[in-house]
């Protein structure tokens, strides 16, 4: 399968790497958007989040949260953790990632300014609930 | 203390509730930004990210995934799983949460558009390698 990050995970491509162990890897993301931007990902395939197991997923989240924590005490002031999950989402490598972000204050703006749809979220949420 | 999301949690404020089980609740986020926005807390007063165990946090993205993967089963396209860690990165309540976002396909942008800042990446990523 012609996927970058399988490609990464086996050693056929290079990354700048931040983390490693026998399930995941952690390197920075090359859009170099917000500082120390870094994806952290499975080295075994898996298309998006709605694919991955719970026993995947949590070892994910746990890694996420050690580099997190390791940029916090490095001197950022904070993280944003980030999964878009299917194209319609914005993923756009798809081969499940997290998104690690540190952030300093008055850095810039992640999200885009949103507003107010207008929705009658009691009906929505009648729609939407897991009985 | 003074917290919404523990009102919330503990019933003594109203919310559009999405899910509930002995440890968390999911309910409407009240932005009403993208239709089903949903935030996913733990009924205990946890911060941040950073300052969950990983008994906690686990549990929190089963649950964020449980949701994620309904959503898709009701007909959305895909999901943005979100967590802004701190106030530096655009955390508004001071008690864990994760954002689930069912999404479609041309609903919109979440992110804004970024660009690179000309990083020496291989030298970033030699100061935060995790050892």
């Amino acid at each position: 399968m012609d996927c970058i990050f399988c490609k990464i995970a086996n050693g056929e491509t290079n990354c700048h790497k931040i983390y490693e162990d026998d399930k995941a890897m952690a390197f920075l993301d090359i859009s170099d958007d917000f500082e120390g931007h870094t994806l952290v990902v499975p080295k075994k395939h898996i298309a998006n989040f709605n694919e991955s197991s719970n026993c995947q997923i949590t070892h994910l989240i746990k890694v996420a949260k050690q580099i997190s924590q390791h940029y916090v005490d490095l001197g950022y002031e904070g993280t944003n953790i980030v999964i878009n999950n299917g194209e319609a989402a914005e993923q756009s490598v798809h081969h499940l990632h997290i998104h690690v972000i540190p952030r300093r204050k008055g850095d810039g703006k992640l999200y885009m300014p949103l507003h107010s749809r207008g929705t009658d979220l009691q009906k929505l949420a009648k729609k939407l609930r897991i009985k």
